[in-house]
């Protein structure tokens, strides 16, 4: 191989990241396209090309070619380019060099039958069909773990795949302040208010669906010409190369689709605006999950569930839903859709009590990776706690821990990253605010560049050239705090005095 | 690696066949689904997934337990999993070994964006806007045969990637036994009869014709648990992996996608009979383009264009499409479909002419790779061409030289093939008649199940167990032989006596 060390560098890790996103592919069909007959080759698929990704990756040249790099990394700007790559991959490198291709591959492998398995388990609301699955998947994860130095709490290291560097103790501290905050906000709401949602569960057409979240998509910045949008049991966003940008979401019996898919626009532009020429690097991808939540979050609910974008909007969808919707006026959906209530789901939960759902599933994957909890005993540790932190009693494992596709996929440590997702959004849109000033007019006429640029300048087109609390300090100027968040959500959902 | 050597060599193959189904993948992907933005990063995906292909197959690893296992083969019956698996993993490890796997990548990410050239070039017209990347491929084609040794002919390389061990001189042989018959049969036909085909040309709801196509396919066998069928601009069909196949068609205003429908069905169902224990080996696939293509013309020709065929599915036809058919019988429809007459378009073509299409295309192919065609002359000569053999006039590429995306794909070697399946699809059906005995009352009342479960207990299941020509001796009980072909083509389109 030729060129010069750095050349080389990127060579072979544009050749690890092509084998990746070859696997995001064979993932994103499988959950989209693929007939269910295909499972098992898909599966041994995902295993083989994920562990050929990890050996490139981990190969001793690359190991040899960051350290010739170190030189070339200290005479260069920290910002610039070249000692982000270095820095960026050397961190990645050294932790991914812990983890044997094979276990990585097992993992995938394990993974692919999990997700096969969970949609009939789900459906059939039988947790059974997938106990087997997922105590395969919890013990590779304990497999792994024991790759590294035994951290302050085993959590730190599953947490860490989704969310570099940080541990569970801070995350445990953001948690309780929200819960502190929280609970007795959600008391507060539920006395005062007594809001008519009735409307948005009914018979709304898929198509009509689908037409109605395009057209806010398009407003929003998707294009036919690097974007999809498909339909799948559980929203997810994927990007199997620059340039190619797939969302999907769930069509159902009532208006939430839409709110998912602008969920997963967030997850998609964040990606879509990452600097082009950082392509099949390490740096071309989002930095963190809590940071990519945070912008999928954004889009869902500090502009899709703003009064501004309904005023824009709700005219074109009581236009497309006339029958369900002609005698809802837009304050009345406003409110429908901004109800707070503890429910089942956690991905239709309003913007209250879905931080609930979260600390839920934070608590039981720690249960679960240090042995507290058995695979077997987690539907009845899920009710119980439902029972407990959000009041409902959970009819059954589809409407209760079956219904994330994550812990099937083998994901145990990626829920905390929705709630601080959560946080960072409205530390991100203050600062947003500051610099664009008002932006309710703007979207009360359907324009949402003014937004989605200044994200992109001040967020998006960084990837991963720093850490995910570089970033965060880049673009807030601050750590993470959930005093922002707790502000803008008693300002909007708690009762105004009369 | 732990294991016996067989165990070792079926663990490097699966590898090798994982990395390849993964590239499948990322091509069916491009062609149904991609959005254009993804053509650059894919065609980088799609190089290094199949130079990683490349790479494991021919590594010395595997030619060492190839050797180890000379005593389990010689020991072991011919037709055994274990004797197949070696010798023909041999005879394709012997030629990969010359093809440096850079070169493979080159020539997969050169075929990526040839085809993504291709649809926009077809689209305009516009030949010169593929002209650059055609070029790129025929050098990388060149590129190729000069990793081999001087055979007799050059293009025996390029027919060896689909037809393998079968050379040029034979294929001319039998061009010209079929150019000789057909010439005068197609004047024959074309004094003798004068039919009207112009209701099969209008508007055909695609979601109707789709859902019609679905019908007959279910009808052959067909399941929503391990098929597919998208819209495409060329059909094709490609399997990532076992239960898995994967029909595209292409509905368009007139009701030819039917045929292509059916056709992709027979490569469809060739490898989906294939014996599973096979998955992950290099035996889990059909034996030569030759004998996929005897498939797909069986199911699309010798089954649907048949008058048995129509006698049971045209009263559904004329039920999904009244406002065109109401007024056209069985006979009169019948007709249209097997209506022989020079014509443009190769995928549309009457069973007679059909083969003069893929001669021409044969010959430009051999003046190509031999440098006696400059790619910047081909629209020339295939339209002087068109007139010479066909007497029709091509009125612009995309009916002409742009109409098949093969060449754009860097698949030069390949057209042959179609119509060496049309002389082997007819040897095949007589002997499965033979077994059989008529099939004409099954097909009347939608029953294909005989035929397809003869075709693969005799052939689908046997995948690439033996070369293609001890494959078609072990079915048919002779070498390729075009008389049958010819006989059922005279007898079936000659004007009869009246």
């Amino acid at each position: 191989m030729t060129g010069s060390p750095l050349e080389r560098l990127l060579a072979r890790l544009a050749d690890a990241n092509d084998l990746s996103k070859a696997a995001t592919l064979l993932f994103w069909d499988q959950r989209v396209k693929m007939p269910p007959g295909g499972a098992e080759a898909r599966a041994e698929a995902l295993a083989t090309v994920s562990r050929f990704a990890q050996e490139r990756f981990i190969d001793d040249e690359v190991g040899r070619l960051l350290e010739e790099l170190r030189g070339l990394e200290e005479s260069s700007d920290y910002d610039s380019f070249e000692a982000s790559l270095v820095r960026t991959t050397r961190r990645q490198y050294e932790k991914a060099l812990r983890v044997p291709p094979e276990l990585v591959g097992e993992l995938r492998r394990a993974a692919a039958l999990g997700l096969a398995a969970w949609g009939p388990a789900k459906e059939q609301s039988e947790f059974e069909q997938l106990r087997p699955q997922l105590e395969t998947l919890v013990d590779l994860r304990r497999r792994y773990v024991e790759c590294f130095p035994q951290p302050d709490e085993t959590y730190d290291l599953l947490l860490d795949d989704y969310e570099p560097l940080m541990k569970t103790a801070e995350v445990r501290e953001v948690f309780a302040e929200l819960k502190r905050e929280l609970v007795p906000l959600i008391d507060e709401i539920r006395d005062g208010a007594d809001v008519d949602d009735s409307f948005l569960y009914g018979e709304f057409d898929p198509a009509t669906q689908r037409r109605v979240a395009l057209e806010i998509l398009r407003a929003f910045g998707y294009s036919d010409d690097e974007w999809r949008l498909d339909d799948t049991p559980h929203p997810f966003m994927t990007t199997p190369g620059a340039g190619d940008i797939r969302l999907t979401t769930n069509f159902r019996n009532d208006l939430s689709a839409l709110f998912a898919t602008m969920h997963e626009f967030g997850h998609g532009v964040y990606e879509w605006g990452i600097d082009r020429s950082f392509a099949r690097t390490p740096l071309h991808s989002g930095v963190s999950l809590a940071v990519h939540e945070s912008q999928s979050r954004t889009w869902e609910n500090l502009v899709g569930r703003s009064r501004a974008f309904w005023r824009w909007f709700y005219p074109r969808l009581q236009e497309a839903f006339s029958a369900q919707l002609e005698s809802v006026d837009e304050e009345a959906y406003y409110r429908a859709v901004n109800k707070v209530q503890p429910s089942l789901i956690r991905i239709d939960a309003d913007e209250a009590t879905y931080n609930l759902h979260i600390i839920l599933r934070f608590e039981l994957e720690q249960d679960l990776i240090d042995g507290e909890l058995a695979v077997v005993d987690l539907p009845e540790a899920w009710n119980a706690r439902m029972e407990e932190y959000l009041g409902v009693a959970v009819p059954d494992d589809t409407r209760g821990v079956l219904q994330d596709m994550h812990w099937a996929a083998g994901s145990l440590g990626y829920f905390p990253t929705y709630a601080l997702g959560n946080v960072i959004s409205v530390q991100i849109w203050e600062r947003a605010l500051e610099d664009l000033g008002d932006l309710d007019e703007r979207f009360e006429r359907g324009d949402f560049g003014d937004l989605r640029e200044w994200l992109r300048e001040h967020l998006y087109v960084l990837g991963s050239k720093f850490t995910p609390q570089e970033t965060i300090e880049r673009v807030t100027g601050s750590r993470i705090d959930a005093k922002p968040y707790l502000r803008y959500l008693r300002r909007k959902l708690a009762p105004q005095p009369a």
